[in-house]
């Protein structure tokens, strides 16, 4: 299979998740008691994860065209990986409304923090598993050949892209706002220019 | 009509709703009683629910691009019934919601299961309809000639996907949970290496 | 402009609008008085209007490649104008939501029929309107000179696609079930082989 | 990075946008008092502001095709000011439900309004950083080269863009119909053929 119709279907899962993701902030009810900029100040956990989730798949997004723009052709495999790397990507809305759903809640908010960095993590290790298949057991289909340190660097800053949400996700167990510290400050990092092909697992 | 368009809205069809699949699984409201890891668990319908129609999702796309991709150019009757399979599917997240939330009713889950399997067994029919339809009666619209035999061994294999799903459909009449069993255990064969080739109705 | 991503925009458009009319059927609720096979019947008007808008849509979608087809490239007005017929379409999942509720309230079911015919009938008016602006004004945008009376033949086509939703749309004075009635039949017409080239306002 | 797959991610996220919209608008309920006509009157604000956002995503659509057009590839920076581009877009439909639904409210309407002229002021500025960075830092990724006085012709039409958005958020201090109607005419002006080339930071 060429990657051509791989690379639509993915853009398009991974627009309409991210898009999708607004619609975990809604407008406070105007029967809720105070004030609409209380209100809307007080649901700022949901405006954190958004941008934190936004700019992740956003990140996720460039290093995926990275790594299928090195294929030549899809075989099965790769096509079932890349399937699960877009399921971990399409339950981000969930884990995001969940997060800020229950952040401020003083009851299963460590949970929902794990839960919130450990669908980064799912994302990450599935994002590395697709690399290491393209890189390493599917060689033969890369557009060029590439020498095997330079297949080993990349796959290399893939894996260590896992890293950071291991630490999120163990974090949760401490309080939910580390978790939101690591996720977003992973998210702006990778966003500046200093992290121009330092990404995500990228 | 060249299949570029044809591809590209089809892809589009399917990247939305295999996305808005998500939408089915919400967080547990914070003042239902008990304690969030409970509440999540008691959503397990809804997960296995989701994990089972996103990969049979996934695994339809990537037997369209295969069927597709045989075609050169795409008429009326062929346009109609592409159209009819991506109802088919676009119904898959309601059939989704449905069964997840009668699962564990002991009211309606019968039903529920049925309808589930019902609308996988609809898609699998429109599949096979369609991949008759190009093979069979519109075999000059083919990119290139294929020869009988080889037509026919791969409408055969799309007949023979049509199997399990009225199996599974049947199967709710016993028990919902043999509906769940049968059609996640086809998603996960087919998404196993050893299933390339051999996926549903493709 | 060139057509190439007024076409992906487009398509789009027309395929997140055809996924999201499914977020109007819904589950019935457990707690609800019925049992779900009775429950599930009387949502019936929200899958009649459902296919329909399906169908609808979908038809659209193909005369709209065939419309933009002929194009070479596409300027400020034509851009405006097909904003305009994506706008329609656009409403139709709210329109298809105000129909199934309203058809059997006994209250209500003539203006929300109304509407429902008369976003059809909008959306035919835009289709044609672009059409003429296409064929008529911009000629020289064409990717190849077509003789006048075959311009005026396919403008003919579009412009009497607009009559039969005049017809149900002014028949919802008289009865809801009448513009389900034309605007089904209508669907159900156009899809069928015996349609081919005749169809919506193509 | 090419600027193909750059343009699509983008179509896709901006044609979910605009289509997400249509969720804003749903039926009122029939149990509710009064009779379907004064109950949808009485939702013009939905109406009034849907037309608007949707307008105005549609034409920051056509000048974004203009501005990446001229781009013959892109860079980290470029993808990155265009991702925040696209969550200034994305976030458009949770302030469009915010602003109709405080617009009659006599409380919060002001604050409401603000955020509605605000966001679409953010998605300028977002617009017009991007424009510069294409036109001004990164002249060498240009397709073609543009004089320098050309690109700032451009430029100075995107920050002209910028200003009427500037008013609509400060009217809102005053009244929110003022920063309804500075809007909605805007869209209005930039749709009509008058406009054409003077669009929305275009």
């Amino acid at each position: 299979m060429s990657t051509n119709r791989l690379e639509s279907f993915s853009d398009g899962v991974l627009a309409v998740a991210i898009t999708l993701l607004v619609l975990n902030i809604t407008p406070p009810s105007p029967q809720a008691p105070g004030t609409l900029v209380h209100k809307l100040l007080a649901q700022w956990p949901a405006y954190a994860a958004y941008v934190t989730s936004f700019t992740t798949i956003g990140i996720i997004w460039i290093n995926h065209h990275a790594m299928i723009g090195r294929l030549r052709e899809a075989d099965h495999a790769i096509l079932m990986l890349n399937l699960l790397l877009l399921l971990t990507v399409a339950v981000i809305p969930f884990a995001t409304s969940l997060f800020a759903t229950y952040l401020k809640q003083g009851q299963g908010e460590n949970l929902a923090a794990g839960i919130y960095g450990g669908v980064f993590l799912a994302m990450a290790i599935a994002f590395t598993t697709l690399q290491h298949q393209i890189l390493m057991r599917k060689a033969s289909l890369l557009k060029s050949a590439l020498p095997l340190a330079d297949r080993r660097t990349i796959l290399l800053r893939s894996v260590s892209g896992i890293i950071p949400y291991v630490v999120a996700t163990a974090l949760a167990a401490v309080t939910p706002y580390a978790t939101l510290v690591v996720t977003s400050a992973l998210a702006a990092y990778y966003a500046l220019p200093i992290a121009s092909g330092v990404t995500v697992t990228g």
